[in-house]
């Protein structure tokens, strides 16, 4: 067996010593179906793969071609030095290009789609300079005028309320400056879902689309999807002609569809396939067929949405003082008595059982903490379809202990939701009732037996 | 309009006002397609539905029958007062039925499944006596010796840890006691995953199928699922010939097919559909075709299980002090220290994001806690999927910090196996990372980049 650290091995080692081609080295690969492939050869990434060799390509994005499929190779000596670090960088858009192309503004927060690996190294770089960034999406720069910023450069796991509402402040800045038509946001694909849904209320009143992509695989690996999401995601911003916030992922395994979500019915529902992503309890807005044209889903379209008050517009602050629980069996609902006292939390969102239920000790401890005046918002851990505490006894109790049911929002855009009202407004269930921006669907209430409204 | 307390209205009020029939008269029902309905006429219980009526039978369930297919109604005044409570009572099986017939242990802890509603009070009863509940399955006596014991009479969102150690052995003992060949647990479909997953582990050892069913709408509803679900569990308790804690519920929308699920890896995924449940990363076990016919699924039979170590068998105690936790942005994780320090908490199950992810102060206080004897276990909101730790640098803190990452058990099996395993075993970490039911599948390794490995 080969040793791990010489990087190929297999078929894929074979191959390349017949040829003689080293990792590192600018090479040219000719394939059967008659292309020729120029890169740089990098390590291979696919664990206990030896079926495929790995080129980093002057785009800066990474290609695997199939063993199987090589002709021949050949090493191009010259240039191998100086290929690694020649990435494209930003130029002062011309005359032309300032009338034909849309300006589109792309931020970065961090994640794995504004990643790459520096093979010589071994380390994975968060896009870190604005160029770094422009670097990595050299297909944009054709179509569009790109703006690269860097507000954060965190794992998605570290994004936390206080940062939502940087980020909203600073995508309202930073369009207005640049005169943006469209805005991405790439981001970290853990809590993508949480700020799409933040976003979506902090958002209100933007006049264009923000379309928030990540990627399941890193720009440096083959199969990564963070090239196609970003082109996808960048299209629909610039020509949706549709204000509001998206997620733009892969619709399933293949490379042909791109999903848009709603930001605020999109859930991550897997921990690491590039369709993740699924609308819950609703169809998605449209796909981006090719990265180069979007298909309406018809229902997404009719009846046309009407735009919330202006009072809601560019409330871009969250309230950090705020909870998510998950009740489970033999749940010790003293935790929320904990957070409200010694954490002074003010609103908690509870992801109870089935249509939206905790035990009957749970309903004790939140009667008297909504007695305190904690706000108590009830979503289900079922995820899809709506709560309904009309129907058994448990929730009755948990209405009259004064929790309020949300309909069918799923946890995390019932928490963000939450965190935003409470960061702007006075009456908390009034605005957690209101439907602002299609966070739940109107109900079809369960049929309900007449013996249980006595 | 009418008053609700009218009961029918509309379509359906004019048809019974045509042929003089009224609320709590016995009737007789002739439809179009030729058939002679015969029950109690009872108040609607289908929310703003004016298409049906609804007859109790005598065997204690209820049809609803279409207003449109209805061609005439006949009062049978003389019986009507007593056929309400003319159900089907035990009575001792003859000898004929002891050497034809199987047995069946029909055990009932409560909910949906197990409610019957008293159209003259209004109440919905929970099945409180072995006789209430012998008479709401009246179709299981033809096949089987039923041997029906009220074990609880709760609605799930009640159940605990204790509750679980209290059912499994009085599964045990009444098995043994009745000479069962296969076992019914009726329960609310709130908890019921939790509780399948518990069973699925206190039972190792235990020689004959157990299998959970619940119902969506209560047995008095025209569209009740409890019925078919019951009778199909019943089946496949006594002919599946397969040891193991399984699940019972409706396929699809149809009345067609029941799914039968693994204990472990089923999950509720609606609040309200009949087809609630899924499996989760596992094909089926199999599917119950009409109540009559087991269908396998090819991939659940191949290749056959293998019985964990006797060592596990019949461990029926289950820990009370552990818990599971959803982190969230801008989680505070003092939560787990409050836990650990005040409520003597020994185990957590996270639920973290994405391959199993918490923010960088989240993973600071669990180091803290791994080093005072604390364990934690690490599953993904994601639900779908392997968590693995190996990918991101988030990922390789929480392994530095002692976390074990639980492969694709999703956090409600986590959270039962960790009761399970603190309540009869020394070793938690090696117990969970043990496979003993089929509780995660081999992970299949996410591509790793190696210049992470350094």
């Amino acid at each position: 067996m080969e040793k791990a650290t010489e990087g190929y091995r297999g078929r894929a080692l074979e191959l390349l010593r017949k040829y003689g081609a080293k990792e590192g080295q600018l090479v040219e690969v000719f394939t059967s179906d008659g292309l020729e492939t120029k890169g740089l050869l990098i390590p291979r990434y696919e664990y206990a793969d030896d079926n495929h060799i790995v080129l980093k390509l002057k785009s800066g994005y990474n290609i695997g071609l199939e063993v199987d499929t090589i002709r021949s190779i050949r090493t191009v000596t010259e240039e191998s030095q100086s290929a690694n670090h020649d990435f494209v960088t930003p130029s002062k858009p011309s005359e032309e290009d300032l009338q034909k192309k849309k300006r589109l503004l792309l931020v970065s927060t961090g994640g794995t789609i504004a990643s790459r690996v520096d093979y010589r190294t071994g380390a994975v770089h968060p896009a870190l300079s604005a160029s770094d960034l422009y670097a990595a999406v050299p297909e944009l720069n054709k179509v569009a005028i790109v703006d690269p910023e860097v507000v954060f450069s965190i794992y998605s796991e570290n994004m936390t309320p206080k940062a939502w509402s940087v980020l909203s402040s600073k995508i309202i800045e930073l369009a207005n400056s640049r005169h943006s038509e469209g805005v991405v946001v790439m981001m970290g694909t853990d809590t993508l879902a949480y700020t799409s849904a933040a976003l979506s209320f902090s958002l209100i009143g933007f006049e264009m689309p923000v379309v928030l992509v990540g990627a399941q695989r890193s720009p440096d690996r083959p199969s990564s999807d963070a090239a196609l999401n970003l082109r996808s995601a960048a299209l629909f911003a610039l020509e949706s002609k549709r204000p509001g916030v998206y997620v733009a992922m892969h619709l399933n395994e293949n490379d042909e569809r791109i999903a848009i979500h709603s930001g605020v019915r999109a859930r991550k529902n897997h921990t690491s396939r590039r369709d993740a992503f699924q609308s819950i309890d609703t169809p998605l807005v449209a796909t981006v067929k090719d990265a180069s044209r979007i298909e309406w889903y018809e229902n997404s379209k009719v009846p046309e949405k009407t735009p919330p008050p202006s009072s809601f517009n560019f409330k871009t602050h969250f309230e950090e003082s705020v909870a998510l629980v998950k009740f489970h069996p033999g749940f010790d609902p003293s935790v929320l008595s904990y957070l409200v006292t010694e954490k002074s939390v003010k609103g908690i969102i509870i992801e109870g059982t089935g249509l939206g239920h905790v035990s009957d000790d749970t309903v004790a401890v939140i009667s008297e903490l909504v007695k305190r005046g904690i706000f108590f918002g009830i979503t289900s851990q079922c995820i899809w379809g709506h709560v309904d505490l009309n129907v058994y006894a448990t929730g009755m109790d948990l209405i009259a202990a004064g929790v309020t049911p949300l309909e069918n929002m799923f946890a995390e855009t019932a928490f963000a939701k939450l965190s935003w009202v409470m960061g702007n407004f006075n009456d908390t269930r009034k605005v957690m009732l209101t439907n602002l921006v299609s966070e739940f669907n109107l109900r079809i209430p369960l049929s309900k037996p007449e013996n249980e409204e006595s």
